[in-house]
């Protein structure tokens, strides 16, 4: 804690955009208007275009955000991905240095930034920065990630809606795959963590499930990153499922890797672009599940007899800002962002916001805000508990309870 | 009109499932149950497993609805795909002949299918058979499908709940694109038809839109199967947009074609797999998204330049069964099952089932079921009329007001 020093306020969204970053996006600004800006401490609250490109460019590409009123802002928060803009970008020490000399020019004190682990690194390294030139500045990170990845919270914004989508689109698959049979294969994102995959299980409506993949009720499988995923195996966990039942339903994380951390998406696939953090591009493309459909068929097909109906589906990027979202995830989107701007008017130096559980009693889940060191968030991954799964091709009921009260009331169907 | 025959009722379901076919068949049973069981002209309502599979095997496989309580009919008519379990099975004569010999044995006097137009053929078969062998059974074909693409309907129940899915992944996929660039193509179903492509068009939230393709709102570019596809004039088009506005949103069939007629789809695909109708499978597959993804970065990668970042997502199979309806669709789905059960109790001999719009006064859109043909339904197809296309790319605003009163209210989002 110390005097707070007086100038403007740099707010950005960074990464993939989620069906409630806006909602942070808009609690930092209501927190900073009622706060900082009301008390005079804060001039300007200036939104980067963006992300850090916003500002780091010369010129500056910012919006003034100072004097938007509430209902325009309430609009905002119910819009799906980033109204200012995003970016992939990942300043490396000169990236850095130009968005400090951006910030310098617009003298900027407050810096917030809404991201995932890149973007907690992006503020650490600025807020070192400032710190070795003798300039005061105050960083803090807003988490945002449908990956659920972000170490020191319980779950990040985003991923409750995410998780809301895939376990919907499961439920109407699952519905859609018995009608007609045959093996439906759905490829969810989550390159390092199953979180997202996982939720797929929440589609059963049920906590336990058995040991034989035949007597769950569908997506009876399950692979995530976290379990090694052996071809052998999923191929006779298919078998073993559509003998059983004429039909198979299957969730499947893109970032599915072998024993030896490889993933398994560029083995299957024709072309292997790669983006500019040197990964290969697993989502926008239909490859993986294509690949992976591919093997089914060929393994299952009886010697002179004929293919089993096999289908993929690629969630792609519908997932992550579809137009309706869980009641949980953006009341505490919003409040992540409001947290930030009252740890900013309380005169921490620095933080990254956090999300802790606080009961999670049937009914009465409940969660409050903390803070982290940004250097205890920034460019770690976290990854799903090995509780979390179970039998190497299922989601176990320790993750239905941490996960249910999170997507909120799910619709029920009825069965002839 | 005529004496009502005194025996059962059969009742299925046909083709790819929808999210509202139930409540046709909900229907069809509750109409019934008011109607000639209630008059005790029909003694049981018998559900065919699986479509008509489940009649003309040996013994059928045949579930009792008869006495089916009304909050349990309530629970499955809002649940969706086919609760029956669905065919992909076109039947033949010979087929058509073990159909007749399995109602003969159920003593089954009114049919009733819900399907597109192949299930309309069954219906117009079975009802010749049955005439031939001089035994009296009435056949009534319920309407069905996503495509849209039924003769002497204005719309088909399961198009409004698909189109207000394809409306919704557009609006949040469009803000998605907005906020990182980069060219996204998506791929939506319609083999022949391209109606539920063009819902893409609500999207923008606007009838009018500009000649121009970088002057529209998102998506800018949008292609039908009923449109000749020329691959120059789409990387032409995609050119432009991403030049003007460094991002292109691209909406585009599964079924589009070249003006020889020839599907682009197989062209641009690996593998051929070939359905029981002989189609090659363009659904549950990326494969079309990703050749045309593949030939735009191809043709936009200027020499030795960076490629564009261009990514296909393929909606599949979610599109069809997604767990939240168009409210019009489920009370219309609903309505042409009672009006089928409605047309036998009234002594007709068999017929289709059609929805006729009687008011598209906006706010105040009406519409009501009529009859047609079995043979005026059977086999053809209906595709878009002409001017629900524009400039070879874009869909028209006559488009919009057929469209926009079907699927209902849309959210309103905010911009920065």
């Amino acid at each position: 804690m110390s005097d707070l020093p007086t100038g403007n306020a740099a707010i950005g969204q960074s990464g993939g955009p989620t069906a409630v970053i806006n909602q942070s996006l808009v609690g930092v600004v209501e927190g900073l208007q009622k706060g900082l800006v009301a008390s005079g401490t804060v001039k300007q609250i200036l939104g980067m275009r963006h992300g850090v490109r916003g500002i780091a460019k010369d010129g500056g590409d910012l919006v003034d955000l100072t004097a938007m009123p509430a209902k325009t802002l309430d609009v905002i928060a119910q819009t799906p991905s980033a109204a200012l803009g995003s970016t992939r970008d990942k300043p490396d020490e000169e990236y850095c240095a130009q968005i400090l000399h951006g910030c310098r020019q617009n003298n900027i004190r407050y810096f917030f930034y809404i991201g995932g682990n890149d973007s907690a690194d992006t503020c650490r390294i600025v807020n070192e920065k400032a710190a070795e030139a003798g300039y005061e500045m105050r960083c803090f990170h807003v988490p945002k990630t449908i990956d659920n990845d972000l170490k020191e919270n319980d779950h990040t914004p985003g991923f409750a809606s995410a998780a809301r989508f895939v376990t919907l689109a499961h439920m109407g698959d699952a519905l859609d795959n018995a009608s007609l049979g045959g093996i439906k294969i759905n490829v969810v994102m989550g390159r390092q963590a199953g979180f997202l995959t996982a939720a797929a299980s929440l589609a059963r409506g049920c906590r336990e499930t058995d040991k034989d993949a035949a007597k769950r009720p569908a997506p009876h499988l399950i692979y995530v990153p976290e379990v090694p995923f052996v071809m052998d195996h999923f191929l006779q966990d298919v078998d073993r499922v559509y003998s059983a039942l004429g039909r198979c339903q299957i969730a499947v994380s893109e970032g599915i890797r072998d024993a030896d951390g490889n993933e398994i998406g560029p083995q299957l696939m024709r072309s292997g672009e790669v983006d500019a953090h040197g990964n290969v591009q697993l989502s926008g493309s239909g490859a993986l599940g294509d690949g992976l459909a591919d093997a089914v068929k060929k393994a299952l097909t009886p010697t002179g007899g004929k293919a089993p109906r096999v289908r993929a589906d690629t969630f792609g990027y519908l997932q992550r800002c579809w137009p309706a979202t869980s009641s949980i995830d953006a009341l505490e989107a919003r409040g992540v962002g409001r947290h930030a701007a009252k740890l900013a008017a309380d005169g921490h130096a620095g933080a990254s916001i956090t999300i802790i559980r606080t009961s999670n009693v049937p009914g009465d889940y409940r969660s409050e805000f903390g803070r982290a060191d940004l250097s205890a968030v920034a460019r770690h991954a976290r990854h799903m508990p090995e509780d979390f799964s179970d039998d190497g091709n299922n989601i176990s009921a320790i993750f239905y309870d941490y996960c249910h009260p999170l997507v909120g009331e799910l619709p029920t169907f009825g069965k002839l």
